[in-house]
């Protein structure tokens, strides 16, 4: 992995990541592809989308396929023939967040599986060795996702836990494929700076900002990122989990932050939440029945080059699953055209007027 | 409209069928796209999948979208936005077989609509009338479709009354867009050959076999089809509605005719199953489940060159709707193939052999 800034505007930054199946562009946006598959996405659709870099989840992974099915088809590029670059997330977010009956020791946690009841044990090592089964092209160390609001002693306690599990991470990792660190400490700003300088220890390949993302207010996401976001190392990629809505990307990259992922763009479209240069449009309001309009008429994509809101929320009301797949392609197709627009505003020195015009489309969401 | 026979050998023919938006070989095989969207697939997919014609239901797209949005977009093609041939349906069968509270008269149907319970009426007038705003290639005559069974003398009552309405159609019709009428009599020969030759007198662009593939066993459409294929006009484009799987269609083609539709490809792939050049194989079988071919090795699909049995059973297991649209794409590409197989096998005057090997693959479907 060779992380290159190319340009830097205040705090902000531009830069290439490279990395074993190829180049990325930062600030990056990665749509996720929980089960090994951008729902109703085929490659060719996410490549004529512009993504460089998907999102798995080793914990879904685990789970389904139940057999070593993926490590027998070559690891998971093979497996769901994707040829670009990979970010595997741990599985720590998903234990906790997906599942019942979770016992957590120092050891990791044991939780049974939502498809059939049975007994599973995820680790700092068992994550890890999925991970490198997958074959991803950057794996994230197995944490304790810190859920909200939580007070300042319990925070701490589990921030300690996943330092504890981002040693045995470090550790279990035999490979010299990248991992990157995962700064907690929930909302407690000396509890975040105490994680980082923890992590730093282990010189990993990157640092990401977790447990963010997870209920808690807009302007408290914010002050956690303005203060922390540009103290991780400056000569790494920075990665904030799991975020999110154009503006909190935004503002983001305004305090350093590199890499983002969010399940917004595919989720949302699905549900017939459309992104726009001009705003959000919802697709299943009635105003739009008989407008032959494109969704956005400045966009580029196959939905807009081919097709109008009346006629995709005629499918819609249909259930035809185009529908779903047609805006699914609008959406991932608008995000990586808002981090170009993003990484533009940087190397012009002009982040504050796309600052600006986000705050204008987006401020109600 | 032109229809030109390009070779005969037997009783099947090779032909080519000139139509306002291009031309379609035949025998012809059209994919189904009900709502003016065949489910999960873009123009862009059906092309891929070499499809050359598609069906549309007139009823569907009256009762939906609701407006008269159809006709302010310019027509269907331009809605849906499919620039070749599309034939449209006249509603008859649908109003029989998904309305309820039917009110029969001689003047048409008056019917409850199953999407908000408003009083509807379809007549031969309102079936032209919106297939003309359709602006579809090939229209359809306006009929009674008969269930199955039916005694002899309600069969021929609703004969009677589709020949009233196909003149009542013919007379709609007020423009020069090609017309077929379609054959009734349910399983009864005598009432067929009456039909038709009460039809021949308005000298349709095509004509349809009507009232088959609604539950009767295989044999005894397989007899009527023998008996009544080959006295359609010769000169004329022959259609066998509503049919099928690949045996009958095979069969149906060794009888003259020269046209089909249906839905089994295209919904039997949004329930899993396949159609191969070695007969059906049902993806959410234990057995692919760590299967790393294709669906069938010896297709050019977009799915067989891309993705694994393994990977699209999978995809099914998690209820992406992407694997409904890959096996969509199979299936659309395996009958267009097998419509190609059909015409060289015609050319070559070897149908025999060709019908043999298709019994073998689907004598169990």
């Amino acid at each position: 992995m060779k992380f290159e800034i190319k340009k830097k505007s205040k705090k902000a930054r531009v830069g290439n990541l490279a990395l074993v199946h190829g180049d990325v562009k930062t600030p990056a946006f990665m749509t996720v592809g929980t089960y090994g598959s951008v729902k109703s996405l085929t490659n060719q659709d996410l490549k004529e989308c512009n993504a460089e870099m998907i999102l798995c989840n080793a914990y879904h992974l685990m789970i389904r396929p139940e057999s070593n099915l993926i490590e027998k088809a070559g690891g998971l590029h093979k497996f769901m023939n994707w040829s670009r670059p990979i970010l595997t997330d741990s599985g720590g977010y998903q234990v906790f967040s997906l599942s019942n009956q979770t016992k957590v020791s120092n050891h990791g946690v044991e939780f049974k599986s939502p498809l059939n009841g049975n007994k599973l044990f995820m680790s700092p090592e068992k994550s890890i060795e999925t991970q490198l089964y997958l074959g991803s092209d950057i794996m994230m160390i197995f944490d304790e996702c810190t859920s909200y609001p939580s007070n300042e002693k319990d925070t701490e306690k589990s921030m300690e836990l996943s330092l504890r599990w981002a040693e045995m991470s470090f550790n279990a990792n035999n490979s010299n494929m990248p991992l990157f660190g995962i700064v907690q400490g929930g909302m407690y700003l000396d509890l975040r700076e105490k994680s980082l300088n923890e992590l730093l220890k282990y010189n990993f390949d990157g640092y990401a900002l977790g447990g963010l993302s997870v209920g808690e207010p807009d302007h408290i996401r914010r002050e956690v990122i303005e203060a922390i976001g540009d103290k991780l190392p400056a000569n790494k990629p920075r990665y904030l989990m799991g975020v999110g809505k154009p503006l909190d990307i935004i503002h983001a990259v305004n305090n350093g932050i590199d890499m983002f992922d969010c399940v917004i763009p595919t989720r949302n479209a699905r549900n017939g939440q459309l992104f726009t240069n001009y705003g959000v449009l919802n697709i299943r309001n009635r105003k739009y029945e008989e407008d032959l309009r494109p969704i956005d008429q400045s966009c580029g994509c196959f939905s807009c080059n081919n097709y109008s809101r009346a006629y995709i929320r005629h499918l819609d009301k249909c259930n035809d699953i185009l529908a779903a797949r047609l805006m699914s392609i609008h959406n991932v197709y608008f995000y990586q055209e808002f981090m170009g627009q993003i990484r533009s505003a940087i190397d012009n020195d002009s982040l504050e007027d796309l600052i600006k015009k986000t705050e204008n489309n987006y401020i109600s969401i």
